[in-house]
């Protein structure tokens, strides 16, 4: 069960019991459940390492609490950058250092190329509504737009708000930001899915330069795949 | 008057007029107050330019305002770590990329080396309350202090937080750092200086990789460089 999920790079976690008569009984879950519970295993305690395997996945690494251990895998996350300028470059660079897997989409072949983007592990000079799926939008990917041009930015949006992946950033301005809402609205994205577009993109540092925006941008991708929700909101 | 300063590598700021009469006069300022007046300029417009002059030392770069040229010239920053450490090697590669110079101090020798810190334009081995007078601590010097071990923090400490230096971050747990204000408390540090100390160390984004920890102290020090006071202490 654990190689099926290793395989398959989705996280998943495992709570065994630490000691007693019931030591070593574990279970496995992953988001969509309990995925395999070891035989013997009393329903009180299935229903207690049921909680904490929840806990869990909210979690990295591994851990104690109450006499259980609890491990927990988490793919390595994916930054995917739509736009070649320069921020995107200080960005990827950024973001590799801190463990990202770094894909670069963009249909501007002089921005987008290997010179410039050693770090990526895929530059696709398709347009992002046509890349975006082929890459794979999950719980782990994080996505910064970067164009400033409506021609890129647009379908980028319409794919990725839909997704599941937990960040979607647009490097923008507010009045350019209204102007889109109101062509993404025309094009039928719902009020709900425009919400989750973070702009002005990056944790409030005063970034000014590429380099700093690059360094606002990864922040706040951090902070949205550690912290809850409301803590994040408390850092902007 | 400009070459001397761009010499002395101190922030100064000219301010131009750009129309009328008396086009082209200027005044320079620096942190110590007007330093050169063009002949003939009228006292009320001395005034109005020592203000802009002012206004522009908190800034970056050039800008136009009122019909008045302001030109700002501030020094590269520079970012001095203590403790050469896995999150400082991160931290000296994301300073660098965002502009910093970087100087590390380490008297533990199998930390502080060329190899680990190939961006770092000084390495001293001497402890930090000798190392950190001669490195020059002024108001673009942030410093970030690493290593969790007293003999190495506190003396950097004991230099630093009198100095004019904006940033003195120490990577920290709330219970060693109640110990550390005992004893720098005990050593005559007064209790202004020790409120300087910003700990827990960064931007709060859950950081908890020696990667993620580089990145929410950069994150910090651009924000002090780049916000005022009250603008920060909303990030933390």
């Amino acid at each position: 069960v654990v190689t099926a999920h290793l395989e398959a790079d989705q996280p998943f976690a495992t709570a065994t019991i630490l000691s007693g008569a019931e030591a070593g009984l574990k279970l496995l879950l992953d988001e969509n459940g309990v995925q395999y519970v070891s035989p013997g295993l009393a329903p009180a305690l299935i229903e207690s390492l049921t909680a904490h395997g929840h806990a869990g996945l909210r979690e990295r690494g591994s851990y104690q609490v109450d006499g259980v251990f609890v491990d927990v895998y988490r793919p390595r996350p994916r930054l995917i950058i739509v736009g070649g300028a320069h921020a995107a470059v200080a960005l990827a660079q950024m973001a590799a250092l801190v463990g990202f897997s770094v894909a670069l989409v963009d249909p501007r072949q002089a921005f987008a190329t290997a010179a410039r983007f050693p770090q990526a592990d895929v530059i696709s000079h398709e347009y992002p509504d046509k890349a975006l799926p082929k890459l794979g939008l999950t719980a782990e990917t994080y996505i910064a737009i970067l164009t400033h041009d409506p021609k890129i930015d647009d379908p980028a949006l319409r794919v990725a708000l839909p997704s599941p992946v937990p960040y979607v950033g647009v490097l923008s301005g507010k009045r350019t930001h209204e102007a889109r809402l109101e062509r993404l609205t025309a094009a039928g994205v719902p009020p709900e899915l425009l919400q989750r577009i973070r702009t002005p993109i990056g944790l409030k540092i005063g970034a000014q330069t590429p380099e700093e925006i690059a360094l606002c941008i990864l922040a706040e991708i951090v902070a949205v795949r550690n912290l809850r929700e409301a803590d994040i909101q408390l850092t902007r």
